[in-house]
């Protein structure tokens, strides 16, 4: 993050460029076979584990976004949310992931919605 | 879609029940290989296609959701979708979809936000 | 498909260079909720619809995938796919498919695999 | 792995049910951005990658599946391609992940294949 400070009646001013954030975005959903057709307590138990990170999280009707700085912050909080549905009672999980990491560019999920709505 | 007639006052209402409306939710992203690293304009393309479907939609970082009662609107959206972003300049187009398709309950978009926020 | 012509003792020979064929490559995975664990009597129906369609398929263990000139072919066999999942029993499916369609170079499953194997 | 141990004749012979064994199956692909429309070059060294993890791999036309006993396994191995292919120079990189893991019965990448084919 670019840091500029600037000297005016004393005052350091420190403008962190919210643009310039690379994030890491991901996207997560889980799947659990062999517990009925109706599945939401799982994945509400996996998004809590998501949220538990501490990372961003944007639940949206098929998966859940997240953002992080770094790749082991996105795999840890896959890891802890796969294993907390089997916690919950699950036998078969299906965790799905998509990890959109890009370092030429800055990206956040907040400029990735607004490049699209 | 179950409707029911209560006579009152002489008056026919007909309730439809709007939470037992058995919709397909869908999940579409598409990615543009060889047209640089920034493909924010094929995806609005694509966004743009969908939403000409006449379908409900709704975008999220990673991906856009719509909504439909059979599965040939579904993917009548995502063939109009593919082949706006060949028109749109592009050589290689990678397109995602995942179909939730349940027959046994009522789902839209909003009940499957609903169940996660 | 190679194609040789064959006139007389002046020998036109057509090659037709087989790596030319411009082939959509799809790879299609199909999940059922509310069946048990264990799902593989579905996945087979599904593989057994995409073989019917008359397209190339190759099966691996996570997924199938299909070969198919234009976009059509591909859809009309995952809908026969998704289709015949539920006429097997299933309430609940979820469908994913991944298109992959370039159209600036010649590619096939066949293709695809040698590149990588 | 259950062993089962026979005397006889003095002789210990273990007996490994290669039918027993609860690996976790994934699948992952790998996708660059802003690198031409041909990425085969990316996509050999995330799957040099994965193989140099010691897991068990098998690259198919779309997709590599990897087999291991534990989720760590996984994740490190995703990790280790992710990276690989900026080291070799990708700017953005979106890796997909599928991980498919049941505590029920036993799966092996040979197993889920024989189901289907």
């Amino acid at each position: 993050m670019p840091i500029s400070a600037c000297i005016g009646e004393n005052i350091w001013r420190i403008h962190v460029n919210v643009t310039d954030r690379k994030m890491i975005i991901a996207e997560i959903s889980v799947s659990v076979l062999g517990e009925g057709s109706s599945i939401g307590r799982f994945v509400r138990v996996a998004i809590e584990a998501l949220k538990k990170s501490g990372l961003k999280t944007l639940s949206g009707p098929n998966c859940t976004s997240i953002e992080a700085s770094n790749i082991d912050e996105i795999l840890n909080a896959v890891k802890a949310a796969h294993i907390a549905v089997f916690e919950a009672g699950a036998k078969r999980v299906v965790t799905n992931l998509k990890i959109d990491d890009r370092r030429d560019k800055s990206a956040t999920i907040e400029t990735k919605m607004k490049a699209v709505n």
